[in-house]
């Protein structure tokens, strides 16, 4: 129950380790093809093209800001933690001079502030974390990709804790970039970069005037690959990823038989019966509003006197959780990620083994309570 | 049997397969930190510091650059095809002044003009591509490793079609960083760029002037992790690939208790009988000579009348071999990958397959003649 890698569904573990089938084989060509459409249907963006690459979330933002950007581009990271910090750090890296709109751990950035920033003009590109996995803060994405295109500034959105967890709408919501990992609710084990990108990125990155920095990064390299696969033909750059390719096009076929708004559904669902437990166990969350606590996973402090021992306890008790990791607090709260299979069994034991650790640590509450108030919700639908 | 991905060990695929631990579990810090060390065994370098990390081949080749490469430096790149080009690519993408010692397809360029290039100074780093696995041509990797550190420049050696199946001994061959992939003779599916750094690389990136042009590809970010998790402790940076290391751990593990010497006399003698099969079928190589000539795969040149339509055809009689890859010469010969599992079965099975399917395009040969000569081989020894 960590906020990934989640668990996965069976059959996509065997198709993870199916004999690995050449990258050229006819059966082989046809899943990655699939798993490229599927990928374009899950992210609700049908003008994108799709990258599928070996690698982690952090190549996929990287992949991201190395094709967009160019030195001395002016990019606004509306920053809610963690990883807006590693998406400044790159695009810093990459040349880009960086202005932040910042809010307290366990906030987001005020709406206001960012459209100011974006109408004062010359920013190429603007950032966010739909979901910071650091805090479990949800940004109001929607908002912010509508207000970029407004202004004419490509939006990156960071879908790493999000995507086919959370509601995104790529083409709908205006936005340009969505990256993405595998290891989340995409429901794959950990090693694949994803990323759509729309239109108006493409068109960036064709009027590029100086060389992406990396090569491995670099779309001219990627996109022929991505069209070739696409459209039923091998092609060759590095070894793609066979059997994560296979367990990637098996998730995503999974994700789209449940239904997106079927899912997303599930996920809030899920969320709500969560924080009616941590509710009733007296715990706060990290993020300060329900209008931006994330649906993906639980970010909750400690309560008086419970130290981060509590997730040693909670693991004694059957069930295994995250400690912190924003740097700011990262000793004073736990996490529990609530994401890909996750259904009512997984809330209850969850919530009762929190239950029972906290019961260990000294931390009282009303016996069983908390299950109750979990199961309550969810039967509330 | 093409060249990679290979046939895996059905061990290996299961560790792949099973359910995925948190990157933090107890567990699976004991598989990565044994997977880093028995990596630093495989490469014979005891003196190394290994990176495991989610990317392809190439991924690995960049991080060798990026992280030893300052705009500006030179650099040698021993050119022996496809590869070759490609490190040189990645070489120039990084600033660096290139000098190319080139051999036409199917032999190494001259160690007299490597030497005398090396001698005249200037250079910071030679880049040799062990095997190139568009040719299967063999690089003199000793001899020319030595000679960089004669001259006081680092070597960067590309093992991706050559580790743990050709004889490599990085520390007794004073070679600086070798870099190689999982999904050949380490024998995991394709999704991991491995790495071994010397202390002259390591010391090389400690004293850059200037930044990593890539955060995803800097040592910095990932040296605290494999530090942390061999010592036994977790650390974050990216998410880990936790099945693919868990196949990692295994494969190594195999490898270790084959014996690399033996693992290489194996991949010697299957590479022989291969070839007295091939001549048998009145075959010509593309590597020139025997010396240059690789264990890890065969590239053979079609016969007088047959085309690359003989790569379906051997698909035909059971077997999938690969066509060609090298610019120059890719629609006039084929790859057959012997690597990892392959054993006389794979010989037999692969020669009588490919006898034929030239025998169906009109090629003539002794009837049985191929894989008598290549049993023949196996039972010499």
């Amino acid at each position: 129950m960590i906020p990934g890698p989640v668990e996965f569904e069976p059959e996509v573990l065997q198709a993870l380790g199916a004999p690995t089938l050449s990258h050229t084989d006819p059966a082989f060509i046809a899943v990655f093809g699939r798993a490229l459409r599927r990928l374009r249907e899950v992210c609700l963006a049908p003008s994108s093209q799709p990258f599928v690459v070996s690698g982690s979330g952090t190549l996929a933002m990287e992949m991201a800001v190395a094709n967009l950007v160019e030195p001395g581009d002016a990019a606004l990271v509306v920053n809610t933690g963690y990883f807006s910090d590693r998406m400044a750090k790159i695009l810093e890296r990459h040349g880009a001079k960086v202005t932040h709109v910042r809010a307290p751990p366990g906030d987001v950035p005020s709406l206001d502030e960012v459209e100011t920033h974006l109408s004062r003009g010359g920013f190429k590109l603007m950032a966010v974390t739909h979901v910071d996995t650091s805090t479990g803060v949800l940004a109001p994405v929607e908002a912010l990709t509508r207000a970029a295109r407004k202004h004419g500034v490509l939006s990156v959105v960071d879908g790493v804790c999000a995507t086919a967890a959370e509601v995104f709408r790529q083409d709908a919501w205006e936005a340009d970039v969505y990256l993405t990992a595998s290891q989340k609710a995409v429901g794959v084990p950990p090693g694949l970069a994803l990323l759509t990108a729309g239109p108006r990125a493409m068109e960036a990155w064709r009027k590029r005037a100086t060389p992406v920095a990396s090569v491995y990064s670099d779309w001219a390299e990627w996109l022929p690959i991505m069209e070739a696969y696409e459209s039923g033909k091998p092609a060759y750059f590095a070894t793609p990823p066979v059997n994560l390719v296979a367990a990637l096009d098996v998730s995503l076929g999974q994700i789209l038989a449940e239904g997106l708004d079927a899912r997303f559904a599930r996920h809030q669902r899920m969320a709500r019966a969560f924080r009616a437990g941590w509710k009733a166990l007296g715990l706060r969350l990290v993020p300060t509003s329900d209008a931006v606590t994330a649906n993906a996973l639980s970010a909750v402090y400690y309560p008086e006197g419970v130290d981060a021992a509590l997730v040693g306890g909670v693991k004694g008790q059957g069930v295994v959780v995250a400690g912190g990791l924003h740097p700011d607090l990262k000793t004073r709260y736990f996490r529990v990620g609530h994401m890909n299979r996750v259904g009512p069994a997984d809330v209850l034991s969850t919530v009762g083994a929190v239950e029972r650790a906290l019961l260990a640590a000294g931390h009282r509450s009303e016996p069983g309570a908390a299950v109750a108030a979990a199961q309550a919700s969810l039967l509330a639908g």
